[in-house]
């Protein structure tokens, strides 16, 4: 019977903004960062590894909130946590009544919340001998419904009708299962299209996705229309009229200005306009939506949707077209899994937000898990791919021909090698120690 | 011309779950608490204070997010905050792209930044000799929206549009300052109603409203519905029947669960139900009030809206009756004067959230500045006032009457006593220090 024995919290960031690498019309200059958990236990070789993700200043404050609620694991056994103790252990950490107080479920403390359970997945899972997508579809319905957070949602879906759901898909999971480890599971890429980089660079790099096997590419706009337009010229004419094209704004416009921007766009025809205005505004999302009726441009977001009860008002309000989950923004896997039965249940595709650092490693578990299990199909379905970071982890992605190879070891494919910690640790990693002093009262301004 | 020369945050709590005090149905045993802030000057006896509320835990994350944002105020000069500077002081921090990544615009930054922005109001205020309301009050209005957040809100209201609905009633202030300086702004109590009350005492403290000239009193509802029902036998016997008697469950309801709730409890006219739901549950505020209609019972929420932009849904869907504003959950006044001017154009009564440490000392000036510039209007509109923690600040609230009287002294309302910074200050004040040990690791959970 493994315990957990001991729990830390890494402050790992990597200068990404030198680059430009990630730039866009909101974020132009992120240091991709993690609050990396390391959950040991007394059986050798048994960890847990666990990360949310962050674009810098602000990583330490999730580093503290993780540390803490990492800190209450200790003592605890894996097999415990397996058998009802992971759901206890969730409504322990969103439920504290003193630091719900700093969300409710939303901000920081969600984030941190997330890098400690997706930790407790890994470790599980591990445990198990799987990785966390095969877990997840072995689980028995009424344990994973258990496991998760309904609260909220009554007037949407209800503990009953996911499990109802996850049974009636049960006897066909080996037929999907078998044709993803044949086929993958379809990606696309936003390698190319941050807004930073200069036209040639970018349409080297459409070329080369296109070359690489990927169906789809998304190109970053929102900063001035004129080169918007221009650079989607360049993309449609390297993709050629069938590959699909996507956009994204991250957030800068007003509701209005984003009709009206995105018709000027629309020539292009991109699949989807990604965060037109502020992720909090679910009526919002649904004039936009109204507004670009006709355009075949549809709705997209989700990386910064702070909690179920937020996905669930944008399904019901008719706001979105596709649903991007981010595996760290809300409480990992708990949270997550209700919010792909209502995907379902409202016909959305769920097309996960990724890239940063480790986005990619863990969306492709929970991408599979919702064809396997919950949505049984791929159609408007991809997952999205950026290239850099990877190197930093044992078992990285693995993307061929456009499509994400299915993970066959154990865990939720998310931990460091030793070397990348002692690099990129902050402020005293070698990447940081030399050419930054960190006064005590400005350190995260260093920069 | 004074320029700040250091910044200093406190961590201070008061172990008020001792005596139930602040004891409801989704928080048992919160321990009011303030990250603190201290903004001193170049100038003899001139100082800023500033503060935001959290109930115990996590307090600390609001104290390290401050610290980092109060030290870029070293060495700005306080003439030039109040001369356009703290507009794009504002939107420095609110628009940092790496910390936006932990919000964006909510949860524990949010409430962190309240805090700084808080400060540098109190800090004006002093220095131009004036309470906060009153610098408000005479400030140009082009210059007061300037400072104002305006951003997602331009499909509900523009700044021209701010700017002509401060102009249009600046002619009639002084008469409504006259009368609010006769009569005092209304005021409600809370006192009375905690959750972990004896009926006894609960009774005993209604009367004791009663004669102290509340026109109103409000009860935390939500744990047992026969508890609820006998409570407010009690209350409306000892309140008669015209005095108002309001109902808060602090969101522990499902949206359907709330409906048939609040219809046993309709008999005893509550005037509202208060948080009947998730705050983030903007479609589910919009059933409960459509299906509580008939009943008299009107739908209030805010204290943990977390931005101006969910505040304009709620009052575009018609999901609120009454908006009940935040003075630390959002950013300060630069956010809190656009809700109020979209609550004023909406039609909804603004009835601020006070009590907790604080929050009655802030809110009084947001509401007499509503009524002065804003809305023009007291009906329907009353300030919560809760008895305690008030011993501990310089210029404390002042109620007769059941009326909040208008501060006469400079600044924001909200300096401390040092004596209470040294016993309360977490966790080596005097009322922490002896009973707990805290280990560098679980601190935070040592009560």
């Amino acid at each position: 019977m493994p315990v957990i024995t001991s729990s830390r919290v890494l402050d790992l960031r990597f200068p990404t903004s030198a680059t430009m690498d990630g730039s866009d019309a909101m974020n132009p200059d992120g240091d991709y960062s993690t609050a990396y958990v390391i959950l040991e236990t007394d059986t050798p070789g048994l960890c847990g590894y666990g990360l949310t993700f962050t674009i810098g200043r602000g990583n330490d404050v999730c580093v503290l909130i993780a540390e803490r609620f990492a800190a209450k694991l200790v003592g605890r056994d894996v097999a415990g946590l397996a058998n009802g103790g992971m759901a206890r252990f969730y409504r322990e950490l969103v439920n504290d009544s003193q630091w719900r107080w700093l969300g409710p479920e939303k901000g920081a403390v969600q984030l941190s919340i997330a890098a400690v359970l997706n930790a407790i997945w890994d470790l599980m899972a591990r445990h198990a001998g799987m990785p966390v997508w095969e877990l997840l579809s072995t689980m028995p319905p009424q344990a994973l419904v258990d496991a998760c957070d309904f609260r909220y949602l009554g007037d949407a879906i209800t503990p009953d009708e996911a499990v109802a759901m996850l049974k009636a898909l049960a006897p066909t999971r080996a037929d999907r299962i078998a044709e993803l480890r044949r086929t993958g599971y379809p990606a696309y890429t936003t390698s190319p299209g941050w807004l930073g980089y200069p036209d040639q660079k970018m349409r080297r790099l459409v070329r080369e996705a296109v070359a690489g096997g990927f169906r789809a590419v998304k190109l970053k706009v929102g900063a001035r229309l004129e080169d918007d337009i221009r650079r989607l010229g360049i993309a449609r004419e390297e993709l050629g009229p069938d590959r699909g094209l996507m956009i994204d704004c991250n957030q800068v416009w007003e509701v209005d200005q984003a009709i009206s921007w995105v018709r000027e766009l629309a020539q292009f025809r991109p699949r989807w306009i990604e965060e037109p205005t502020s992720p909090d505004d679910i009526a919002g999302h649904r004039k936009v939506r109204d507004g670009l009726a006709g355009t075949g441009v549809g709705i997209a977001t989700g990386e910064h949707v702070q909690n179920r009860i937020m996905f669930k008002q944008l399904l019901q309000g008719g706001a979105i077209d596709y649903c991007q989950i981010d595996s760290c923004r809300v409480a990992s896997i708990n949270e997550i899994v209700p919010i792909l039965l209502m995907a379902a249940k409202f016909g959305v595709p769920v097309c996960p937000h990724a890239g940063g650092v480790g986005l990619c490693e863990y969306v492709q578990h929970l991408s599979i898990f919702d064809y396997v299990c919950v949505s049984a199909s791929l159609e408007n379905r991809m997952i999205e791919y950026v290239d850099h970071l990877h190197e930093h982890f044992l078992a990285p992605v693995v993307i061929s021909g456009g499509a994400y190879q299915v993970p066959t070891q154990p865990g939720y494919s998310i931990e460091i090698f030793p070397a990348t910690m002692s690099q990129y640790r902050y402020p005293d990693g070698e990447s940081w120690a030399e050419s930054k002093p960190t006064p005590a009262s400005s350190a995260i301004f260093a920069r």
